[in-house]
């Protein structure tokens, strides 16, 4: 089910700067019992991605109708919205006329297993790196190449999420997911001023962990201090928190912090 | 007129992941008197390009077939090919069995005045940087939302193009061309080992300077060490060489080194 411009289609002009050029943004939504989950959230996140990209957004309560009338007959689903600056000539520079192409379209829940909630997942660190770039920084942009050749580093289906670090060597996030860490009961993850996907569950972990009093330090750090971690968990829209029970040879306990985030996030939704 | 995987078409599935993720690659060939011109080299980068972001590349017998096809018409036009990963599911992982798509399309060629070529066009720095990423490096790929914002931070008609600097503030390239300069009799042009893409222009460059006994260096450069150039000219596909006669403040004579270039590269072709 693919809404463009409000209408059901399939199939987009190849024209469009998002096909060019990578010229867009996008969230991917989880829908439960028919409702987008932090529809506002995701929807204010692409109106200020389009801000700093220069695209004119779409209307919000547009977007919000037409996601919700994709959603709504769905138990569990994904519901991914892009915006695209639209068609234009060939040649990076802007149409002098933006025509914003919206494209909504409703994909089945993945069937995780429980236990990856329950029990965590297996990670790894990439080769592929995270470029360094503020202007982009933070985006849920278009340009996506870096995360899939980071997610084309392994086939081993026992691992869940490749972590990546910039070309600063400093770890970042996954390439689906934010990452966090608990050391000596600080909540830690890494700054998104040069790279990174400012996720919408990450701006909810961080909203409830002040909410519980538990400090939050947003810093750099390396690989050897992501596995000195006493508890480390991925989120993003879809997985909620996923605890990680082992990165590369170190294992690690789903631990007290990250339960009771994961029971706060579950009371919060 | 465009081709889709060889059948004339202008409509995309939105599975696409050239849409979804700018996961693909593309090429923009100068097409003379019905000739794709340096197609052979055109094919060769894509090949490669594609083979350093994993995507099987579609037969090159068939690319040539269909770009003649498409060119033969036209006395001057810009053919772009694009390749992509082609559909597959939501997500970063690729598919399993990739199909990639492949994207033809014919543009006008832009009516550049002669004078550009014959006195030379007025550049400036850019702000919005290159991001550092090697695995992405010199490939002219999808992800080009760093060169939509620079593109889009001037609007003044009389600046032709825009010089990009990466994020350790060496200067790198155009928005949509390669950048040399001559110093000392030397012809200087950034590594792009980091950034950047490979032109087919810069290559065909480089090898007539070596033909010229013209010495080469690839070197990083400050922007003051640019602004104390002898001569300055940019290249693509699409404009050839154009000089340069203005950037920021200074001004640079069309100098013998670059005619030389120009006249070398005129008969080469």
């Amino acid at each position: 089910m693919v809404l463009i411009n409000g209408k059901s289609e399939q199939y987009l002009n190849i024209t469009d700067r998002g096909l060019q050029y990578g010229d867009g943004l996008f969230e991917t939504v989880h829908v439960n019992q028919g409702q987008p989950v932090f529809l506002h959230e995701h929807l204010h996140r692409l109106k200020q991605g389009c801000e700093r990209l220069l695209i004119p957004c779409p209307a919000l309560d547009v977007l919000s109708k037409e996601a919700i009338q994709l959603a709504s007959p769905s138990t569990q689903a994904v519901l991914k919205i892009i915006v695209t600056r639209g068609s234009g000539g060939r040649g990076y520079r802007q149409p002098d006329c933006i025509m914003p192409t919206r494209i909504l379209s409703l994909h089945p829940y993945p069937d995780y297993p429980a236990h990856f909630k329950q029990l965590g997942v297996v990670a790894r660190f990439c080769q592929t790196r995270l470029g360094l770039n503020p202007s982009l920084a933070g985006i849920k942009h278009l340009n996506r190449l870096e995360q899939v050749l980071a997610r084309a580093e392994w086939q081993d289906a026992g691992i869940q999420e490749g972590l990546m670090l910039d070309a600063l060597d400093r770890v970042i996030e996954g390439t689906m997911s934010n990452l966090f860490y608990i050391k000596n009961q600080t909540l830690i993850t890494a700054p998104l001023t040069f790279s990174g996907v400012a996720g919408i569950m990450r701006a909810q972990i961080l909203r409830l962990a002040t909410l519980h009093d538990l400090p939050v330090k947003q810093v750099y750090f390396s690989q050897e201090a992501l596995l000195a971690a006493d508890e480390l968990f991925l989120t993003n829209s879809i997985i909620g928190i996923w605890p990680v029970k082992q990165l590369e040879q170190q294992v690690f306990p789903v631990g007290e912090a990250t339960q009771k985030m994961m029971a706060s996030l579950e009371q919060s939704t």
